[in-house]
């Protein structure tokens, strides 16, 4: 066993206040001895997914935050608006580590030969608790990178491309043979259209401003249309006549683009069709809401027969209904791909201490698309 | 070959004209022989079930009757409100036959044994267009109705048992244990919870008033609540923890109780729990629309985690998943239940010239809990 390692490391917490404040802070954890099956990871990448920021700063306003502490260990304070404050009541006194993912390199292992075998490698970690210098983590939290590659370059091996993995593969399983996709620029997006061109899947996407469709079409993207043109219902329709998509994975979640892309694909199914029946065609419709863009209620207008649904969806529920030989199949083809179908972009790399700035928060608080932050834990 | 019936009958046909008008009128229509294979049905009990009235009167203003025409081959004359037009321009020039299901008497029978062998037997008939005197219809389309059963004892022997048994075969396929109802006290919600206390499955009954709460109570409903009530979504979550129903059908469509329904669902698997995911519990909830007494749209207020599904159910497309062999076991159940579990009542029993009259249409086009009705077009 090698210990090759600091005692403590500085760990990101947010905690909710009783006062109704958020409050980001660096707290000092002690650094365990892995046992057999364990290793310690020098965290050097880690992305500020919107799955994190959800944990990072919940319903607090990303605009709001005041610095206080010192250069060293700052201590950010957000307002949690008074309306959403209910929402955030549960998590009152909890000191909550974030970051679901990261990579790092193996600095110390525990006593088995496999975790040995992991020493000064570099590898992907899907353990949570990663704004952190340093993590414990067992083996099955590990994803080895291939030869060559960087922390950097893996720091986003799981979240993403296994969301884009679990999309075409639940389309593939529920029947169905082309998908759209809704904010759609996203990093996730551009990486399920790489992975659509790649396996020659069909694939609408949605987005909101013609320059987001202009990004997606140089990359290849051949069905894009854009939310908010005065044309996007007629253009949704052909689109899905062009692809037969008939399932559809949405960012927004609130509002009336669910119902929107069902009442098209209804309306591209019946194209040519003079005898609908008063329930519709037979053909089943489904959007699956895996975020929360819009915090609005969903609004469904029933227009479009009576096979369809809509409901949530979450990439690790879905890999714990497929089993893990299935997700071990996925993951093995991400390692393989990371450089390429899996490539990750971020705007800016950021230490801890400045994941803290106020002016950071701002920035990746908006969870705006082109606003992705990478945190490398090792920096000062 | 007997052919013990008239060459021609009268048959209801429903027509919506370019003017914006929907026309109800009784044709003559031809009798034909009937090939091996068939029978010829004097139709003597035919229900005025919600999934007609669809067809009947679609989205006609059924207070807007005018009647003309003669005493024996009344015209009555609907206004289409302006703002439905559109959605029924699909049927516009085409007069629809109407009537899902009926029984009556075999009054001629084809060729072969299996036909021969039913001549003067009452038969329940699920075939459309079975608001007429006479209807050439298939063996398949037959259920013989046991010793003793009348044609109205008959009537509704397949879309209000079928449901039911749909319904609760569905929970079962989809792992749930017990099951929310809406529109409770319905004749469906009625036959529903014989079902469930025969079976010994929970159902949680909501209901809108607090009278119908106890009629379902009279028949021995154990878990009813008033969503009129302002004690209702703590009453609903009480009732989902006795129970632990996790699916619910739900006959309005419209508005917010399926929402409410998913957070009452969420809330009592989530209770005594303190440790609470962002992404809520992992039990999957879910509510099927198979109704929209409200045509509003369906508002979904995502406050219950991730698992949950909404999604439109019709029980024709679920027989036809299930197969032919499990649904013929459902269809073999009815009959032998049809005056005990699938019972069903009517308000009035009327004759094909009484159901175009201006007065019945007000009436059953109210759609109703305990105003449902029975044509006799044997009847004059």
């Amino acid at each position: 066993m090698s210990q090759d390692h600091p005692r403590t490391g500085l760990q990101l917490r947010s905690l909710v206040k009783p006062s109704g404040e958020l409050q980001l802070s660096l707290e000092s954890v002690e650094i365990p001895a892995p046992r057999a099956n364990e290793v310690i990871v020098r965290v050097e990448a880690t992305p500020i997914n919107p799955s994190d920021i959800g944990t990072l700063l919940g319903a607090a306003d990303p605009a709001s935050a005041l610095l206080a502490g010192t250069a060293e260990r700052p201590v950010t304070t957000l307002v949690i608006p008074a309306a959403a404050r209910a929402s955030m009541r549960g998590r009152e006194g909890i000191a909550m580590a974030v970051g679901n993912e990261g990579a790092g390199v193996v600095v110390a292992a525990g006593s088995s030969a496999a975790a040995q075998a992991l020493l000064r490698r570099p590898v992907a970690v899907l353990a949570g608790s990663m704004y952190a210098q340093f993590r414990c983590v067992t083996l099955e939290q590990c994803l080895p990178l291939p030869e060559g590659t960087t922390p950097a370059e893996g720091a986003s091996s799981f979240v993403n491309p296994l969301t884009a993995l679990g999309m075409v593969e639940t389309m593939r399983r529920e029947g169905h043979t082309a998908l759209v996709h809704t904010a759609a620029a996203s990093n996730l997006g551009q990486m399920l259209n790489r992975l659509c061109l790649a396996d020659g899947v069909g694939l609408v996407s949605i987005v909101r401003r013609a320059e987001q469709a202009e990004l997606l079409r140089a990359q290849g993207a051949k069905h894009v249309c854009v939310s908010d043109s005065p044309t996007f219902a007629t253009e949704l329709v052909e689109l899905l006549i062009a692809t037969g998509a008939t399932i559809a994975f949405d960012a927004t979640g609130g509002g009336r683009l669910a119902t929107q892309i069902l009442s098209a694909m209804e309306a591209a199914i019946n194209r040519g069709v003079t005898n609908i029946g008063r329930y519709g065609s037979e053909t089943h419709k489904q959007v699956y809401l895996y975020g929360g863009l819009d915090t609005a209620p969903t609004e469904i207008v029933r227009n479009f027969g009576m096979a369809w649904g809509i409901g949530g969806w979450l990439v690790f529920p879905f890999l714990q209904k497929i089993g893990p030989e299935a997700s071990a199949a996925l993951k093995a083809r991400v390692a393989a791909e990371l450089k390429t179908t899996f490539h990750s972009q971020y705007s800016r790399e950021v230490s801890l201490v400045e994941a803290l700035q106020p002016a950071a928060i701002a920035a990746y608080g908006k969870r705006a698309t082109g606003e992705k932050f990478l945190i490398n834990p090792s920096r000062h």
